[in-house]
């Protein structure tokens, strides 16, 4: 194992976690907040430890899966952890494991809270809030190489860890131009919905709060009923780029190079629209008689159905009231997911589409024996690699989600909550039904709960694997073999 | 395809259950119930129908895994619609989809009834009811061929498509040898428990009807409290009978030639008893508290355990009622289910073990992308066929357990009810939660959510596959194919 690699690699996100950490406190300049000394803090011993990680360059830049997998987790949990401390810091979440779980829950994009009142933060806090997922929703190490040569070939191995979907797809030969080329889409479209929420009368500091949030599909919002008290305009606003941001990001970049009828072709992006459709379907007729307006069925409709398969997690009525066969839609919603290489969560769509051509393949060969036809997705066969991983991720996910609900259980709270908080939770959506339902939080989890909870949010952003691998005692014994070997001399 | 071997065996399939249908004509007799009649009638129909189809002896005795498939698939849905008539006829069950529902419930060993008081029903009805379940439990096509000589080397794919488990294991080289053995174990072990009740003081009667429908892991009772009435020393003989009827059968066999230590060892029993123990210590921590006697909350936890994970469904306690810790166990218990190739539903332990294997080998091949060691059971290595199989099973198996939930759903009841009902019938257990209860039944779902569960049990029982096939197309149109060219000529 290249344990030099992981080492500075983690110092370069700690360097970033520095810089990003300067933004709150701009925000706390501008309003003269004096919690804006905590974020300082924080971020000079982020600085600190960072710059001290990357004295030393790697002795070799070369560098595999594995690597990938543990750079890819332990940044993401040194990130939660330092994101964590001005939090607890500011005393605004007393707690550390609640703070933690706050921070946990942006970055993953998953939109999960610990806080039943969010009006009377400080502008800092809620910025950094929402803006912890705009960070976690692209990726911080997708980052790190659109601005940083790691060197080698390698950079693969921590985008395929890192970014969603059951196959990484280079847009471009080179991963640092792909890496670029896709934080430049996903500033373009946050820069868009912040100017069609201002021009809505919401406030600059809201609009970018709001999308922020939205981009990286997260839902942390700025008000305590979530977006119920914003103007319809606003609502079908957030409603379209929630849905924007679950599209395949190669669909814009082919948008980009004037291919827009193969990128509305993408098989992927069709069933992720029929769904939509559907979805807003069955919900609309089943609602629209409590109704005074059926313009108002239909954008709660869609709000709803776009925030959940979108694993966003915004709300603008509480759900959890609606009848039983909407909430079993929307529970559909959360583990479907938005499209493979978005911000969104959850199983994602292209892996659906996988799955079912693989049943049907499986049929066939009941009737064919001998038939050996390839999966095809956009006309193009799939890598019998890439069918089998599908299916392995989906079989894992599964186990996890089933022991994390028997765990969470432990509580004796009642079916439901337990098992839509593990839904909400691994598939990075925010709220569930029952006691985690949308006028609800996490709060009254227990401490054990809680970080079963953080662990599913973690593994369902970098899907599973990384994160599980962490579990292997292998890989730390070879993460540590190169210092012992270096301390036994 | 071989449409004249499917055709033939069916009409096989139709003479047995004749001959089946007089056994509660013999009852009816006894008891001098005029019921017997109906018995009587519809016996006389399937003879008829029997001996036309078999008329003519099939052109050839060569067939594949699709013939397979589609002769087990007809043949459970002839034998239950033959098998609710004389419920249907004899008025006890005045609904045909209600009295259909029931009989699927037996023949696929589920024991989810639409009845509310079962100690009304004639005698010749209340045991063809629990008789279901015997015939249903060891699989009406492995009967036939342990009595009919169906030729070639053929009949292995008719084992394959009505055994439950990931692979079929022959115990002896020849099929028919090995449909006998299993048989004979099976009216063994029966006979036993019928002794044992009757040494508690059982009648004869409620004997055989109890030991029947332990034998098949079904769970129809005499008593419309199901098992709570009897006294503990019975309640703790069927406890011990419906594990013993959870454990697959080979160890059986390898006991009775002399190889128990082999048996004892098997990776898939080992692991049976494991989860039993734990789920009883689980469980009964939790409510030895609010019992008087830890006896009882003993025997309470082990009944309760024993009848969900070998999914037969008897109670003698209304856990709808216990800690959700508990409920959730057993929802736990209800998926994972008994051993292969016993007479139990659900996943099976089996194939748990190899989705756990198969978890442990990806994440190998993340730390050494180049090892390719095969997974092995009971120190064998287990097929890449059956590895993949099983993969495909379970994806399958969430698949469509997901979809009948979201198409329940349609009824509008609470969410712990819709999944639980499906749960409980796809994996044959009988009883759910909420709604679905132990202390309640399955008569207030509407019509069409009856048939999308008469589907799931058939489905579980059949392990999705040889049902699923009915659905391709491609099936019907080579199953006609030779009378469509006969006609024509």
């Amino acid at each position: 194992m290249n344990s030099s690699v992981v080492r500075y690699t983690l110092g370069q996100v700690l360097k970033i976690e520095a810089a990003l950490l300067l933004l709150p406190c701009m925000i706390a300049l501008i309003y003269s907040e004096k919690q804006g000394i905590y974020f300082l803090i924080v971020a000079a011993i982020c600085a600190f430890l960072g710059f001290g990680m990357t004295l030393i360059k790697p002795s070799s830049n070369v560098f595999y899966l594995k690597e990938g997998c543990i750079i890819t987790s332990l940044s993401w949990i040194f990130l939660s952890f330092f994101g964590a401390l001005p939090f607890y810091l500011t005393g605004e979440i007393p707690s550390l494991t609640d703070a933690l779980f706050e921070t946990v829950s942006g970055f993953t994009t998953t939109g999960a809270s610990i806080l039943s009142e969010v009006e009377s933060l400080s502008r800092c806090v809620t910025f950094w809030r929402c803006f912890t997922h705009w960070i976690g929703g692209m990726g911080v190490l997708v980052f790190l190489l659109a601005i940083i040569p790691i060197g080698g070939g390698s950079q693969i191995n921590i985008m395929k860890a890192e970014s969603p979907g059951p196959s990484v797809g280079k847009l471009v030969p080179k991963v640092r131009s792909t890496a670029r080329i896709l934080y430049i889409i996903y500033f373009c479209l946050t820069v868009a919905e912040v100017i069609f929420l201002m021009a809505g009368r919401m406030s600059l500091f809201n609009a970018v709060c709001t999308s922020t949030a939205t981009a990286g599909t997260g839902g942390f919002g700025v008000m305590n009923d979530s977006l119920a008290g914003f103007s319809p305009y606003i609502q079908w606003v957030v409603t379209i780029f929630m849905i924007l941001f679950g599209i395949n990001f190669n669909a814009y970049y082919l948008i980009i190079f004037n291919q827009a009828r193969k990128a509305l072709t993408m098989e992927e992006v069709v069933h992720y629209f029929a769904i939509i459709l559907l979805a807003i379907g069955i919900i609309f007729t089943r609602i629209v008689g409590t109704y005074a307006h059926a313009a108002d069925a239909l954008r709660d409709s869609a709000f709803q159905v776009a925030s959940i398969i979108t694993t966003t997690g915004f709300s603008t009525v509480d759900f959890d009231k609606w009848p039983a066969v909407c909430q079993t839609v929307l529970v559909f919603l959360m583990f479907i997911g938005a499209c493979a290489g978005s911000t969104g969560g959850g199983i994602k769509v292209s892996r659906l589409i996988i799955l079912r051509k693989t049943i049907i393949k499986e049929m066939i060969s009941y009737v064919h024996p001998k038939s050996i036809k390839k999966i095809k997705m956009d006309d193009k066969p799939i890598e019998h690699e890439v069918v089998r991983a599908t299916n392995v991720f989906f079989i894992t996910f599964v186990i996890v989600f089933s022991v994390s609900v028997l765990l969470v259980s432990i509580d004796d709270k009642d079916l439901i909550t337990n098992f839509t908080a593990v839904a909400a939770t691994i598939n990075n959506i925010g709220p569930g039904l029952s006691m985690v339902g949308p006028s609800r939080n996490f709060s009254h989890f227990s401490v054990f709960s809680k970080y079963v909870l953080m662990f599913d949010m973690i593994a369902g952003r970098l899907e599973l694997f990384p994160l599980l691998m962490l579990f292997h005692p292998e890989m730390w014994k070879e993460l540590f073999a190169h210092y012992i070997r270096k301390f036994s001399k």
